[in-house]
């Protein structure tokens, strides 16, 4: 069983994958997406994967058989366990519990070569319509607090399989990252009494320098603090706490604004590695007036990453005003 | 002149370098540490660094030739300039201030090809008494507020250049990750009036399961909750706030330390890329009764790093247990 273990000092829960057992010699070669001879995401291997927790089939087919054009199934080696009980308790005077939660894989096409940014509209909106659907089932479970929902892109960002796919890892703790973010944005509504992304829509609207794309609801923004050149958020307009939440009309200009942003950063950048996360409220948390869902969209493109996020210090060469203006100029087709 | 910028919803500082002008292109091919036809940091290049700022020279020979044992420079391509004022300004809800501060790089040999782990014991106590002289100087500007040292060894723990180094940035800012420790110590110290750091050492020289070298003075520890294999932490068994402020005896045990776990580090895992950091108080601070200084080094082996440095939120597979049972096991030489 994994466990989930609490730094004493400053609170960050760890998962310890106390099964997987890897020796010292695992890490000794370079690892990379493993050789392409047989991929179990692929439109045929539907056996070799757990059985699909959700799938969207036009046609209507068998369960875990070909057919479909989207399939969720629990991650086959998890980080995390779906039963049992969470077993908190001490050790000393470290904090744990047992490594209960869900990990799962949002595979994005049956086609092998086709990434994010290459699928139709319509598949990419498809993509958040998952997203929705899993967080909406997974919040019904008690024991869960958080789903984050993320995506690595290439090797360097840690993708461990080329077929295009994100994840979905929903714990029974809120991790330190989003506790404080969600903090951070209750500290501004109660000196500003506004929502702070929504002051930085409409500061970034104005000023239009660190805008890299506009739709109607939704705009895609360099942030005035980057951590890594060509970082880039999507944030909606309109006020929400929730992202599964949402009318059809976000998910809809999500996917164009997301869409178009990969386009531009595969156009600018030549295909870069990157991860992107969706930041939502915690599983049980009514609408909050603070708090505001994006996307962070990180290329992962300086090699000094080890230190800068170990140490939560980031040095960017590229300022984000310099970034924005050469992705809008970048042009991407419908 | 560099520009540091706050992010406003969690409060991270970030370096924006905006004189580098580095272009996407710049970003597409991958950068490797650059081909060693010539080295800035060995012995007969001292006129292509900017002028030392400390030098071991056992002969007492002239500033800036040959005949040093280790050498510290300012960086030649620094992340925050020393001149200036600081310029605290708002742009909109942004916050931001002058990048001030130094960037300066400890070169701990003049042979090209040996490594931290390679050098004598006299030898890595040096770099250890380098440290503190730099800090002990810097301290003296009233403008910074932290030291940051650390090391980056490896291509892919972000080493540029192969030739055996560490770094020094002094920030006119603390950066959150300090704050946040310092915050989390005295958070337990209020608690149970103790520091949360000489109860592990405690707690983990008693059971023993987790340790991985003991000294008279210091032990090695792998933390409970590590975020990464290997992850290894160097704390002295004496409460102390400041790094700077330790007797001979401390460096020459953090020495002996130091040297045999990057040894066995070494072996263990074939020369891994890693990077270790000094967390010491900042600067201003009195001896504190919460805050216990330590390097953490945090080899760079597991290809999530991105989504995980970024998010805040780590999947160690490998239990610090059987890593400390298995670099305990791992026989150094004198």
């Amino acid at each position: 069983m994994p466990e989930l273990r609490k730094d004493p000092i400053n609170g960050r829960w760890v998962i310890i994958a106390t099964e997987r057992g890897v020796r010292p010699k695992d890490f000794t070669v370079e690892r990379k997406p493993s050789s392409e001879t047989f991929c179990p995401f692929c439109a045929g291997s539907e056996e070799t994967t757990p059985p699909e927790v959700l799938a969207f089939r036009p046609d209507h087919g068998t369960p875990n058989s070909p057919g479909w054009t989207l399939r969720v199934v629990p991650n086959k080696f998890p980080a995390l366990k779906i039963e049992g009980d969470l077993d908190r308790r001490g050790h000393g005077l470290y904090d744990m519990m047992k490594g209960i939660g869900a990990h799962e894989v949002i595979i994005e096409t049956p086609d092998h070569d086709r990434t994010l940014a290459d699928l139709s509209l319509r598949e990419v909106e498809d993509v958040l319509w998952a997203f929705r659907g899993r967080l909406l089932d997974l919040k019904n479970d008690t024991r869960l607090r958080c789903g984050m929902i993320f995506k690595n892109h290439g090797a360097a960002a840690g993708a461990s399989l080329h077929h295009s796919h994100s994840q979905l890892i929903a714990l029974p703790v809120v991790p330190k990252t989003v506790a404080e973010e969600m903090a951070g944005a209750l500290r501004y509504h109660r000196f500003r009494d506004r929502c702070v992304y929504c002051d930085i829509v409409e500061q970034e609207v104005r000023s239009g320098e660190r805008i890299v794309f506009e739709a109607e609801h939704v705009v895609a923004v360099a942030p005035f603090a980057s951590r890594s050149p060509f970082e880039t958020w999507i944030v909606p307009r309109q006020h929400a706490s929730s992202f599964e939440d949402s009318p059809a009309a976000i998910y809809r200009d999500t996917a164009l604004v997301m869409r178009t942003v990969l386009q531009k950063l595969g156009l600018a950048l030549d295909d870069p590695p990157y991860n992107f996360m969706l930041h939502t409220a915690p599983f049980g948390e009514p609408a909050l007036a603070h708090y505001h869902w994006h996307f962070e969209i990180v290329p992962a493109l300086t090699n000094v990453a080890g230190f800068e996020w170990g140490s939560g210090f980031y040095i960017n060469p590229t300022p984000p005003e310099r970034a924005a203006e050469y992705l809008r100029a970048v042009e991407v087709g419908a």
